[in-house]
């Protein structure tokens, strides 16, 4: 099973996806908590490109290509295993964080990056996605208070606010296209509520599967 | 005008492209020389990536992927504003090496690479390329005595011999389709007669280019 956690940076989901992880390890779960880009050694290089302040010479279409790199890289190196091995995977952002970011936030063209991922990385579909949804607004001056200055933002993070406002909407629009695999979450609420609310799906969602599989 | 140098590791195109840009400025001729990987300061970062010895755990899909990264990168930053400044640029090493070398040598589906190429990078198509044609254990021989030990060679120049051997064939199918693009050297040749007959080619084709562009 792979569960995805997905929202614009500052959102709160990388505590979400620790939170989750440790109580899922308490209910006697094998899990994998994982990351893109960067959840490979190959991948934390890619990543360092990508987030590095300087390259601000990066193009949009090498800044695909190097998302797609580092996912595919992640996906057969990390997460197929561990699905294999019967792991619960948890992966903070995957295949909607590049419809979001590259496709809405940059305008690549969306037929085009759905056409390499099914062509070159064959991408797992997640089982379930977690969004957490936030004003790019408040989400960003949270990233400023954690690193104390907006002078330490990386190269995304230092975009305007319009590029986190496209990306938000286009989560919203991923979510209207599978509602099925989405769970929105505020996230302004408190870290208790939402990881409450996690516990509660998540508890649903292994049972039904864990019901399914015994029945098959 | 784009002219492009092409061959396996060891065959003797980078001293020849600058042996073959010196002779340009001597003419006169505006010339960009460059090279991928690593054209560009992203570039560089990628090409460490791909050339890294502990890298091996990259995949070819992830290969692929990166070598596109810094071709697109590559293209619109370095070599479609000099073309566009009337400079004529010689790369060292352009899209036919992502088709012999991932295509022909890692087996990459070649249409794959082609769609790609086609939808995110629309590269300019060499007006000429060069080809140092050379047995890969020659090739190898080269490289080992120029860094004193096998122990030097990078990720790539450490794949067996069969690999540069499907690149060479590659490279053939290459020529084979497009023969008015190539033209072929006896990359055992010495360096001053490879020179010669480069410098006689460029005449040629340089001299017939000015005159299309004094007639249109």
């Amino acid at each position: 099973m792979l569960i995805t956690f997905e929202g614009i940076d500052g959102c709160g989901k990388t505590t979400q996806i620790e939170m989750a992880c440790e109580w899922l390890e308490k209910q006697g779960y094998a899990v994998l908590s994982t990351f893109q880009p960067g959840g490979t050694e190959v991948g934390r290089q890619i990543r360092e490109i990508l987030l590095k302040r300087k390259n601000r010479s990066l193009l949009q279409e090498t800044e695909l290509l190097l998302y797609l790199a580092d996912r595919v890289q992640h996906l057969k190196e990390v997460i197929l295993p561990a699905i294999e091995d019967g792991k619960l995977v948890l992966s903070d952002r995957f295949h909607d964080s590049t419809v979001a970011y590259q496709g809405f936030g940059r305008g690549v063209d969306l037929s085009l990056i759905q056409s390499i991922e099914e062509n070159v990385i064959n991408p797992h579909a997640p089982d379930l996605t977690f969004l957490f949804r936030i004003d790019p607004g408040v989400s960003m001056k949270r990233i400023d208070d954690q690193r104390s200055s907006a002078g330490q933002r990386d190269r995304l993070e230092k975009e305007p606010l319009e590029f986190f406002q496209r990306i938000s909407d286009g989560y919203d629009q991923l979510v209207q296209s599978s509602p099925q695999r989405f769970v929105c979450f505020d996230a302004t609420a408190s870290r208790k509520q939402i990881h409450q609310s996690i516990i509660r799906i998540l508890k649903l969602r292994l049972k039904s599967i864990l019901s399914q599989e015994n029945r098959s």
